[in-house]
């Protein structure tokens, strides 16, 4: 049996999954690898913390040079996480011919380019299956399995945190604050929660999978984004009763060569398959011009799912002949320039929930605006009061398809009527057709 | 931009989706592969058929040997399906050297062995991504994206057919033999249906899973199989009641080297993601000891799904150096023995509906029956009489977790009973747990 070294760079939570999977499944890698793989080294801050795992003293370091200049290392697993020093690290590392396997999102959205080239550069293999979506081989789904498509459409429900929150509100009619605080008590959300549940993990997400599935390079800033904090149990009663649930969808669509990438919270059928996607798994719903419809549903986070990608990428690795230098192999496909619309252009269906006064001509009022912006409404609800002494009633319009320019108009004028008390929520609907 | 010259065998369905995807997608495939690819030869058995797309005449013909020795074909695509001459064909082309793509599910589930071996022996590619569940990259999912698991347990709905049948008759509460009818005139079921309701085909795609996911060799006569033939819709309306749904599931699992393989139609949680798997879609559920729960969905069928799992296969093999002689591909991981549990040693829940005389001690007689035989009943559920003239009535048993000997033989002391007039059904119960 061949041997190789590796060395990891952290040992959070996906460093943990690593390693414990690198020694439990140790017989079944070595055979589907064809190499005994030993962890030489691994990078860490704290030589003492407590990480849940036994790993032998000697082979923690501080110290990246170690690493570095350990030659006899041919691989180099960085799950440390954020930018910097990760994006130094993996540089130099590919400098000294190592390959990489990597799970860092965040720096693959917003500064892939320069590590992809580097790779390409150096002749050395980059993998970055956990960078989006965990377990989910959703990266090599689309870069190895749909290359004979063209991808038309991409939703994905890619954040856990946010999913097991609009589970909740959904299905046990809880508010979002009480949910949000169970869910940092559970360890499903972090102390600052801000990342998913405004969405910017899914935004991340999203320019990673929209730039392989379309083969283009996308600026994370083109990303549209909404988080979930606005969303009410009253809207979650709303969408139940129109037959549809509320998820935080990633959604990228190619329109002849013209994207649309953007993030927020989505009205979508209950029938449809990414409607019974609960708690925090991840589910990732792609239409090709060849394949059709097609799902990958997993879990989106954890240590033994993100790791389970990160070592498939080791040993994906592995089984190409890692001892011929310079490799030349497909790192990306950002083969086509395509230009991304503005969220004005985005054409959908509105859920718009608002509160005006109990007053005769309201409802008018509020149709002729719609009527004059050309944005046709599918059905209008009209609550009754909340109670005898309020003299305000809610109202919820659903729109037919309609450019948003026309929808933010309409909302605009509305705030001018005396009448209307508040816009409460807007929130798109999606219908997959 | 290389060129490269490929024939395809068969030009049927799936031929016909290949066709049109290599031409309808040509720039797509060409950046992704670095090839443009020229259909050189197709063998057909009727150069005059109408075949519904467009073909110069010139590149059909009747003849293998006019594509066995043409040298410059590199890559033969197998879509012809069948034993032979698809087996004969196959083992010449790779005797010369030239490469493979194939989808046939019914060869590789039964000789496989000798194919895969020949492809080893010639250093040549083989590609089989498009044998099971059409357009959804389960073969690869397998074989590239779960290496890094031990898989526990894979849970199939494979033959489109069935589940199109099962699905009508569960949303729309109609009989079996209507429902099939329809699927006939609608050309989802073929004139002669026996292989898809029998549960043939899922017995095959079963047979491949399972080899690929416990890398072991499975016999094709160890696969238990039931068809869907048995459902009536007082079982759909039984299992409504108890929240669950019938789906046709080709089952496989590993008790620690033990394994199980079974094809029957299997009471669900409706609340389990292969429950909404409706229509002709297709679904693989998975169970690995790293990545935990992962599901792909997608069309199990078609011409365009079909070819693109089989254009993705012929990509694949571009990508890699097709102009250097001798590969060394990894065709298989058949890398343990595994010992397979006879249907009688399998655990489940189960279903029993049995049509019972209506007296008083009947209940006590067929309970204590059960008891005697280890077999709990978790729930009894007795119907009135179809009408005051009927001395008979319905009986569900479900059993809690039990051996499938002890049910059988529970259910044949049963027959001595005097008052049961007949056993109607016994559908196993999958929990998930």
């Amino acid at each position: 049996m061949k041997k190789v070294k590796i060395a990891l760079l952290g040992l959070g939570n996906v460093g943990r999954g690593v390693y414990i999977i690198l020694h439990q499944n140790k017989e079944e890698i070595m055979k589907r690898s064809g190499y005994e793989i030993e962890i030489s080294k691994i990078l860490v801050r704290d030589l003492n913390k407590n990480r849940g795992v036994e790993v032998p003293e000697d082979i923690l370091t501080t110290d990246f040079e170690e690493i570095l200049n350990d030659d006899s290392i041919k691989l180099v697993v960085e799950v440390m996480g954020g930018i910097e020093p990760a994006r130094e690290y993996m540089l130099r590392a590919m400098e000294a011919k190592k390959h990489i396997v990597t799970a860092n999102k965040m720096l693959l959205a917003t500064e892939g380019d320069e590590v992809f080239e580097k790779a390409e550069e150096m002749g050395v293999m980059f993998q970055y299956e956990a960078s989006v979506a965990g377990g989910i081989p959703i990266i090599n789904g689309i870069n190895e399995n749909l290359t004979a498509n063209k991808v038309n459409e991409l939703y994905g429900i890619v954040n856990g945190t946010t999913n097991y929150i609009l589970s909740k509100m959904e299905l046990e009619q809880l508010d979002f604050d009480s949910v949000l605080q169970e869910a940092k008590e559970k360890g499903y959300a972090e102390a600052d929660p801000t990342s998913d549940i405004e969405g910017y993990d899914a935004q991340y997400k999203l320019a990673i999978l929209a730039s392989l599935a379309f083969g283009t390079k996308v600026d994370i800033n083109d990303v549209y984004r909404e988080g979930i904090t606005k969303i009410k149990p009253i809207d979650m009663k709303y969408a139940s009763d129109f037959g549809m649930s509320i998820k935080l969808l990633a959604i990228a669509k190619d329109d002849n060569g013209r994207i649309e990438l953007r993030v927020h919270p989505t009205m979508i059928p209950e029938t449809h398959p990414l409607a019974n996607v609960y708690d925090s798994f991840n589910a990732i719903f792609i239409n090709g011009n060849a394949v059709g419809d097609l799902m990958f549903y997993g879990r989106g986070a954890g240590d033994l799912p993100t790791g389970s990608a990160v070592v498939s990428d080791i040993i994906s690795i592995l089984r190409k002949n890692i001892e011929v230098e310079n490799q030349n192999p497909i790192i990306r496909n950002n083969l086509w320039e395509k230009q991304v619309k503005n969220i004005d252009e985005v054409e959908s269906r509105y859920y718009i929930r608002v509160t005006v006064e109990d007053k005769p001509g309201v409802l008018g009022q509020i149709t002729t605006i719609f009527g004059s912006n050309r944005v046709s409404l599918k059905s209008v609800i009209q609550k009754g009061r909340k109670n005898d002494e309020s003299h305000e009633v809610a109202l919820v319009l659903i729109t037919h398809k309609t450019k948003e320019a026309l929808i933010n108009d309409s909302i605009e004028k509305l705030y001018d009527l005396r009448t209307v008390k508040d816009i409460e929520n807007i929130i798109r609907i999606e219908d997959f057709n």
